[in-house]
C-alpha cells in the first residue's frame, strides 16, 4: 500500500478502505507518512469528504492509536457528555453534580482553551488548589465517590488525533465534517463511558455557524457511537450570544455555583436541565425538569460539586464563600449610548475580549488569567435604556482594557424595535 | 502575510494576488514555508484551478526564483522549442537541425527521462562521449557556430519548480493545468528564446489524455508566453502510438539521423516539419513543406548535426556510420499469432516495456541502458500475416527479457476489420 495511491484515490473521489484508512492513521501516528503527503491527503478529504463508513473506520482507527479508559471497576451506568465549545460555556459543572445526584457516573475529560473559546480545564483551574491531572485510580475513585470527575485529556488520549489535528490546524483543513467527528468522537470513545450526549453549539459564537451543519455533525456522530455498539444523542444549542451573563475563568465558576444553588440565567438553567434530562434517559432513567428542579433544591448537587472541588486539593469553601474565588476587583462598565433593546451580543467578540483581557489563549503556550472576563448584564432582548450598564469588564492589566472595552462595545447592537429572546435549545436528535 | 490565510483563501475558491501568489513561491523555495503547507495548498489548487492571470503571475514567481540566460550575444532570431513528452520523442533532433538551416538560433535545455517517457538527454548521451553539460559560453558558441545545441537543464534553471514539482509528485498534485503550464513555461522562459513553439502530445502515451484537456494546457501556455511578450504556438499531436519505428536511447538517435537523411517514417517527418514551419513562421520566415524537403535533401541539416556533436565531444562519425551507436545485438522477435490489421499500439506500455529493459528510468537514481529499446515493424493500420514480425526487442540482460517481451506482446491489439491510419499533427493553436 502506498500512501501516494490513497491521496490519489480520494482525491478522485473514490470511498477508500478501511485498510486505506487504518494505513493513514498508523502510518501517520507512526512517523511514517510525513506530514506534506497527510496535509494533501486531509486537503482532499475536505474536498471530497468521506461517507459514514469512512468516518467510522477513521474514527476507530485513531482510537486505537492509543490508550482507552476502562471503567468496568465503576458502579452503575457511565454517561459522558461533550461540547462543541461556546463563550460562556459552564454547563458541565452544572450538568455533572446534577445528573451524578440521579445515580449516574460521568468519568469526564476535557481540554483546554484556544481562541476565542474558554476550555473546562482552564476555568476548573481558577479554584485555589485545584488539581485537574489525576491518576488514572485518584480519578475513578473521585467517580465512584461523587457521581463525577473532570480531568484534562492525559498525553496517551488519541495521540492520532494530536498530532492529526495539530497539522489540520496550520493546513486550513479545520473545517470538515468527517475529521471534526472522528476527532470528537475518537476520544469520547477512549473515554470508555456507555452513552454519551454531544451538545452541538450553532451560531455566531460556535464552530458551526448554521443548523444545518449542526445536523449533519450530529447525526455523523451519532452514527459513529452506534456503529460502535453505544449509545447517544445531541442536543442542538444556541450560541448566537455567549451562554449565561458571565465569560471568564473564576467567572463562570461562580455562575455555575449559583446554578447549582437554583439561581443561575434562564439560558443556562433551561441547556442544563435538557442536558441532564437526555443523558438521564440514555441511562434509562425518566425524569421532568420539575424532578430535576427539585433535585438542585435539595441541594445534593452543590454539595457533590463540593465533594469534587476537595477531593481534587480544591478550596471547597468558594461553594459557600464564592467571593474566594480569583476574580479581580478592577472593573469598567459599558453603558449604553442609547435606548432601544439588545439586538444581538456577537459571542465571538465577547470571547476575544476575553482573550485580550489575558483570560484565554491566542497560542498554546499562553498562560491564562483566571481572574479577568467579561459580566453581560444585559442579553439579547432585554430592553435598554441611555446609560445603562450593558456589561462589566474585570481587568488586571491597564495595558489591555482600552482594545478590549471596544470589542465588548461593538459586540452589542441595539435595535429601536422589541426583539425575541433567543431559544437556547433547538433541538434534540436521538 | 500569513500561508494558513493564503491556503484558506484558495481553499475557498477565492482569486489569489500577485504579492500572495509571490508570497507562497518565495516562501517555499526559501524554505519559509514548510512543505506541509505547500502540500495543502497544491491539494487546494489542484480542486479550485487557478485563472489565467494567477497562471501567469504563478509562473512569473518561479521564472524569477533563479537565473535566466541571456541570449542576447546570439545573433538573429532565438527560438525554442518544448514537448510535453511521449514514447519514441526523438524529434528535437531532425527539427533543430533543419531550422538552424533556415537560419534561426535554438539553445535548448532539456530533462532526463523518468518513467515510461525517454529523456532527450539520455538519449543524446548514448552518442559515444557525447557531452550534455556546457558551460554557459561553451554552449552559446555552439548554438552560434552550429545553429542549436541541446544542454542539460543547470541546477539553477528555476529552483521554484524543481522544488514544487518533487513536492507534487509526492502527493498526487501532478495534474492540474495551472500548475503543469507554469511549470513547463517558466522553464522555458528562463532559457531566453524570444518564441516558443510547444508540441503538445495528446492520447494514450501522454500525459494529456484527451484533446480538450490538451487545448487547454496548450492556450493557456501560450497565454502565459504572451503576457510576457513573447510570441508562441502549440502543435497538438497525437500520441496514441509511440513516434516512428524506435524506442530506446541509441535506437532513437538511430532513427533521427535517417530522418535527417530524408528517410524517416511517415509520421516522424511530418511533425517534424510542422514544427520547424511553425517555428519560423513565429520567427516571420514563411516556407512550404516542399521547401523544407528541399533544405533536407541539401544535406545541410545532417551536417549541422555532425557539427553539434562534434561540438559537444561526440563520436561524429555515428552519423556515416550509425552502428557505431551501442545498439545491442541481442534482438528478440514478437510474431503475429493471428492475421488482421495493428488496431492499436499502447504507447505507454512499449515505455514502460523500455524501462523494463534497462532504458529508462523507474526512479531517479537509475541509471541508463542506451542500448536497449524496442523497434515497432508495424504500425496501427498496417496489416500482418500470421507469423510477420511486429516488433524486435533489443535487450542487453536476459534477466529483463521476459517481462519486456509480454509487455510489447500486450501492447499491440489487431484486429480482423482495416484501421485507419492514425493523424500524427491534430491542431495548431496560435
Amino acid at each position: 500500500m502506498r500512501m501516494y495511491d490513497i491521496i490519489k484515490k480520494k482525491r478522485d473521489g473514490f470511498e477508500l478502505t478501511e485498510e486505506e484508512i487504518r494505513f493513514v492513521v498508523q502510518g501517520y501516528t507512526r512517523g511514517e507518512i510525513p506530514d506534506y503527503q497527510m496535509a494533501a491527503f486531509l486537503m482532499a478529504v475536505y474536498f471530497r469528504g468521506m461517507n459514514e463508513r469512512e468516518t467510522y473506520d477513521l474514527t476507530i482507527a485513531m482510537l486505537d492509536s492509543g490508550d482507552r479508559l476502562d471503567l468496568s471497576s465503576l458502579s452503575g451506568i457511565k454517561l459522558d457528555k461533550h461540547s462543541s465549545g461556546g463563550v460562556g460555556d459552564k454547563i458541565s459543572f452544572v450538568v455533572l453534580p446534577i445528573a451524578a445526584s440521579f445515580g449516574i457516573k460521568i468519568a469526564k475529560m476535557s481540554g483546554r482553551g484556544l481562541g476565542h473559546t474558554g476550555g473546562t480545564i482552564d476555568k476548573l483551574e481558577s479554584i485555589p488548589g485545584m488539581k485537574t491531572s489525576l491518576d488514572k485510580e485518584q480519578f475513578l475513585k473521585v467517580v465512584e465517590e461523587v457521581g463525577f470527575s473532570i480531568v484534562s485529556q492525559t498525553e496517551n488520549l488519541v495521540p492520532a488525533d494530536k498530532k492529526i489535528y495539530a497539522l489540520r490546524d496550520a493546513t486550513a483543513t479545520v473545517e470538515n465534517l468527517s475529521l471534526i467527528a472522528s476527532s470528537i468522537v475518537s476520544k469520547k470513545l477512549a473515554a470508555g463511558a456507555d452513552a454519551i450526549v454531544f451538545d452541538v453549539k450553532v451560531g455566531s459564537g460556535a464552530f458551526m455557524k448554521d443548523l444545518d451543519q449542526a445536523r449533519k455533525l450530529s447525526s455523523l456522530m451519532l452514527d459513529i457511537v452506534k456503529r460502535n455498539g453505544k449509545r447517544a444523542k445531541a442536543v442542538i444549542s444556541n450560541m448566537d450570544q455567549p451562554l449565561g451573563k458571565m465569560v471568564g475563568n473564576a467567572l463562570e465558576v461562580l455562575e455555575a455555583i449559583e446554578c447549582l444553588k437554583g439561581q443561575g440565567p434562564r439560558d443556562v438553567m433551561e441547556l442544563s436541565y435538557t442536558l441532564v434530562k437526555e443523558m438521564l434517559d440514555l441511562a434509562g432513567v425518566k425524569v421532568s425538569f420539575d424532578d430535576i428542579e427539585e433535585k438542585v433544591r435539595s441541594g445534593e448537587p452543590l454539595k457533590r460539586f463540593k465533594k469534587f472541588v476537595e477531593m481534587h486539593g480544591g478550596d471547597p469553601s468558594i461553594v459557600d464563600e464564592p467571593t474566594r474565588l480569583p476574580i479581580s476587583r478592577d472593573v469598567v462598565e459599558v453603558r449604553a449610548q442609547r435606548e432601544g433593546y439588545v439586538a444581538k451580543i456577537d459571542a465571538e467578540r465577547i470571547g476575544i475580549a476575553c482573550v485580550l483581557l489575558g483570560g484565554g489563549r491566542s497560542k498554546k503556550e499562553d498562560t491564562i488569567d483566571h481572574s479577568v472576563g467579561v459580566e453581560l448584564l444585559k442579553k439579547v432582548s432585554d430592553p435598554v435604556a441611555v446609560n445603562d450598564v450593558l456589561a462589566r469588564v474585570y481587568y488586571s492589566k491597564k495595558s489591555d482594557l482600552e482594545s478590549a472595552l471596544k470589542i465588548v462595545e461593538s459586540a452589542y447592537v441595539l435595535s429601536e424595535q422589541a426583539v425575541e429572546p433567543l431559544p437556547i435549545v433547538l433541538e434534540v436528535i436521538e
